[in-house]
């Protein structure tokens, strides 16, 4: 061992390496309800702590360490919402997604994680009962989960597709899960007929959502495996949203030929992903979501504009167009037929 | 549900949940070695995997991730270390400390994040063999692994305590764990005495560095608890590093006690400590560490200056100053009898 003194800190190491601690303090925020507890009103340990049923003292740390985090504001001992919080973790707004983290930190994710290393070694999932193994119960509780989180980015793709047009359109939702992609386009065009397919067990949670949103009429289902499964034909839209990323390149390019096959001429393949720079390492964020996908399956990666565009060409499509959706970290991939 | 689009972003709730993602690759990084096979030299994903014995695909995909995430470069296929790497994380630096993993992801720090949301209703660990368990196995991992990343704290406190003017000390290590605060004093005063505390197993480690060092002759041991074992009497310097964080206010005010007689007359006591600004929130990386108390020992903390100075006062001391150690996180209290 030396005894120079480093000119570089070790700093962005210790808070990469215990960066989990950030996960774990939100993820206990959400489970407590720390954030509906403050509101808009602001409140202080003692108050969130009657509030929630938890210890003062835990609050207090807790609320400390979500403020200095950037999830809490504090002025002397009361605590108050970022505007993130009071948007997106208040279970009295609209637009709360505090559920996504009943997936994001879910005792099969943290798993899938906690065997990275024997991930990398192996080129794909360590894990035995991986992501994509027929009928996973994961996409039951993903299907609850994350379906706040996807409504905006839903209704940015609807938008796009241009369902306002309210053009008389058949659209097949592969994997859709919680619907919510098809489901924004039949609410924004009433002359759409949404055609779902999914496991059994996911879609009775998207016809739910589609019961909520009063389309049910429009609401057909195709139970199975994308795989197995006949799409049909003569369909304006296919959806395959954050759907690719779970296979490898050749099986992509398969499911566009099936998505292409399923489609009238002049009909959309309407892709939503995680899509890394052709650098393949930033935005950070997008492009680690390729780990994400080596962790959680055998072969799944996060796709470069310039692979799905050849996916998409490769399987007959003519024109491949990216369309960004901030706030969203997802791209959508447009190809036409 | 709501259509309207936020205007605030969604982000930072999406990359704090999922932020335990970069430290399992970072750890990962540490744990295939890839730092090292990349070294000064730079390397592509397919020689980095020859070196580590890992799939190319699964290094490919870590190496673009760790890019991403600040600790390698990338210029075409070729990756490279950044600074911090090459002076933490390849092994042939002798500033290596990726060890530290072995601790601050190890299987025990991990199950008492996953019950952080217990711990918080609870007030104090919802862990039944927590850190501040008697002869905890864990405190040997941790002497093994923190060892590398103390010798900078470890060396900037021999300094401030004055060691290299050579006095004839005697010094009391509290808690030795590896033994680095105390050997960094006998290392810089020939004249010094170490007297090292902690339990059996985890002595061996620090009597392990002192022979390392060749001080093994300036080296005493008191194999106990550091509340049950009798500390002796006219010590120069009482450390206590990295220590009381693991107790509530009272108790660290009568180990301060304990500290005070055991000392001469001018004699100092060495605190160590993650001591947030009096806010409690900032730093946010040093006030999250009471968090880690919370969820790994019944009632620790991280104590602010006041609080800090007041127990040591409390307990006797007339002088406390206060002695940031940048660019380690840590900071020094420093109490004279």
């Amino acid at each position: 061992m030396s005894s120079a003194v480093p000119a570089v800190s070790p700093q962005i190491i210790l808070e990469t390496l215990t960066a989990y601690h950030r996960s774990a303090a939100l993820k206990s925020g959400i489970e407590l309800d720390v954030f509906s507890a403050i509101g808009k009103q602001g409140a202080t340990a003692a108050e969130i702590a009657k509030q929630t049923g938890a210890a003062e003292r835990g609050i207090r740390i807790l609320a400390d360490t979500l403020t200095g985090f950037g999830f809490l504001t504090k002025s002397g001992e009361r605590y108050g919402l970022t505007p993130e919080s009071a948007v997106f973790l208040d279970k009295s707004s609209p637009a709360y997604m505090g559920s996504v983290s009943g997936f994001l930190n879910s005792e099969m994710l943290m798993r899938c994680s906690a065997c990275l290393t024997e991930s990398v070694r192996k080129g794909g999932t360590a894990v035995e009962d991986d992501s994509t193994t027929a009928e996973h119960p994961m996409w039951v509780d993903f299907a609850h989960a994350m379906a706040p989180m996807m409504m905006m980015p839903a209704e940015m793709i609807a938008t796009i597709l241009g369902a306002e047009r309210g053009a008389k359109w058949r659209v097949l939702d592969v994997a859709a899960g919680h619907g919510m992609f098809g489901l924004a386009i039949a609410r924004k065009n009433p002359n759409t007929e949404i055609t779902a397919l999914d496991w059994p067990a996911v879609l009775a949670v998207a016809e739910q959502n589609a019961k909520r949103f009063g389309v049910s009429d429009r609401y057909r289902t195709l139970r199975g495996s994308a795989f197995e499964t006949d799409f049909g034909k003569d369909f304006d839209v296919v959806l395959f949203t954050n759907f690719l990323h779970h296979f490898d390149e050749k099986t992509c390019e398969q499911l566009n030929r099936k998505a292409h096959a399923a489609l009238k001429p002049g009909g959309k393949l309407a892709i939503l992903e995680f899509v890394p720079n052709e650098d393949r390492v930033s935005p950070p964020f997008v492009a680690s979501f390729a780990l994400t996908m080596l962790q959680n399956t055998p072969a799944g990666d996060a796709y470069t504009f310039s692979q799905l565009e050849k996916m998409c060409k490769n399987a007959g499509f003519t024109r491949v167009e990216r369309h960004d959706l901030p706030p969203s970290p997802g791209t959508l991939v447009l190809a036409t037929k």
